[in-house]
C-alpha cells in the first residue's frame, strides 16, 4: 500500500514553489486565459510556451490579441489525472494539477517575436520549430503575441484515493480512481505530402513527453 | 480523401447553435471558470454539469463558492482534438471544440441541490449517482454549487488538416495532425475495497463517452 496521510480530510494540496508550478505550465497544451472586457470575465483557450519566469500567449488574430495589451490576466493550465469515486456523492472528485498564472500582459514585437513564437510551437511539438522553414517578414507582421511576467503563481494539486467517511469504508463498496489520461496517436498526414516521408521527429518527442 | 473547403484561409469555425454548444458541455469533464475579484480576473477548473440550459458548478468549498454569487461568470470548456503541424511556424494550430457561456451565477439550495450534485457527479461517471448512497443533511449544508443560466453562447471548432501557403505545399514536407485524445484506463482501487467487488459500471460508461 502507498504511504497516505492517516487523518487527511482532503487530499488537495495548494503549492507555491517555482519547480511545481514551472512544471505543471512545462506539460500543458493549452492554457486558459481569463481577461476582463466590459466588466465582465472572458475566459479563451490559447496556445503558450514558457520562458523562464514569462508566459507567452498565442492570439489567434493579430486584433484579438491586441486587446490584452497592458491589462491584468489570469493564465490557468490544468492536467487531468483521473476521477475519484467515493462511496458517497459528496467526496467525489478529481485528480489533477493546475497551475494558475497573474500578470499583466504586454504585447510582443520585434526580434523576440520569433523567440516567442519558436517557443510556443515548440510547446506544442518539442523540437518543432527547427523542422520548419523559417518565418518571412510578412507572417511577422500578421501575428499576435503577448508576453505576461508571472507576478503571483499558485498551483493546487490533488492526488490519491477519496477520503471517504469512515462510516462509508464498511459498506463493501469499491472505491477507488479512474485514470485519466492524455494520449497522443499516430500522425495523419495532408494531401500534399510526398508519399515515403516520414512523419516528424518532433510528434515522437511529443509522445515522449505525455507517456 | 475527406471533403475539403477548396480555399479556406482557416478551419476555424464560430458556432452559435445550440446543439453544438450542448454536445461540447456534455463531453466535457473539467470548466475553466472565469470571474473577477479586486479588478483582476480569475479562473479557476471546476467539475460541472449541464442541466437544460443552466449550468452548475461545484466549489472545492462552500466559502470559494459564495464569492461567486451573483456575479457575472464565464464558463470555458475545451476538448483537445489534435495538434496541427504546418510547414511554417506560423501556421501551426490546434483542433479543438470549445464552448463559451456567459451568464450571472446564483446559489443552489434546497431540493435543487440534490439534483445538481448528482449532475455533477453523473457528469463525471455516467449513471454514479445511483451507485452511491444517499446524501445526508449535513453533506448537504457543506456543499456549495452554484448554477448559470445560459446567457450568452458561442462555441470554436476547428478541425482538419493545416492551412499552409500554397507555395509551401511543394517543400516536400510532412504535413498534417498529431491525434490527442482523452484516455479513461482501469479503475485503481482503494485500501478499503473488498476483495472480488468489481469496478462500478459507471466506469465503462465513462470510457463509452469518450471512445
Amino acid at each position: 500500500m502507498p504511504p497516505r496521510y492517516a487523518r487527511a480530510r482532503n487530499r488537495m494540496r495548494a503549492r507555491y514553489d517555482i519547480e511545481t508550478i514551472h512544471a505543471i505550465l512545462d506539460h500543458g497544451l493549452v492554457a486558459h486565459v481569463g481577461f476582463i472586457i466590459d466588466d465582465r470575465p472572458m475566459v479563451m483557450p490559447m496556445a503558450y510556451a514558457r520562458i523562464g519566469d514569462e508566459i507567452l500567449l498565442h492570439g489567434a488574430s493579430k486584433t484579438r490579441i491586441a486587446r490584452l495589451d497592458a491589462v491584468p490576466v489570469c493564465i490557468t493550465v490544468t492536467r487531468l489525472d483521473g476521477i475519484v469515486a467515493a462511496r458517497s456523492g459528496m467526496h467525489h472528485s478529481v485528480n489533477y494539477r493546475s497551475a494558475m498564472i497573474h500578470g499583466t500582459a504586454r504585447r510582443v514585437d520585434g526580434p523576440e517575436l520569433d523567440t516567442a513564437l519558436d517557443a510556443i510551437t515548440d510547446n506544442l511539438l518539442p523540437g518543432r520549430s527547427a523542422e520548419v522553414r523559417p518565418m518571412t517578414a510578412q507572417e511577422r507582421k500578421a501575428t499576435g503575441v503577448c508576453a505576461v511576467a508571472i507576478e503571483h503563481a499558485s498551483a493546487k494539486i490533488r492526488t490519491g484515493p477519496p477520503v471517504d467517511d469512515e462510516a462509508d469504508h464498511g459498506l463493501g463498496m469499491w472505491g477507488g480512481v479512474l485514470p485519466v489520461t492524455t494520449a497522443l496517436g499516430q500522425g495523419v498526414q495532408d494531401a500534399h505530402t510526398p508519399d515515403g516521408v516520414a512523419e516528424p521527429a518532433s510528434f515522437a518527442a511529443a509522445r515522449r513527453k505525455f507517456a
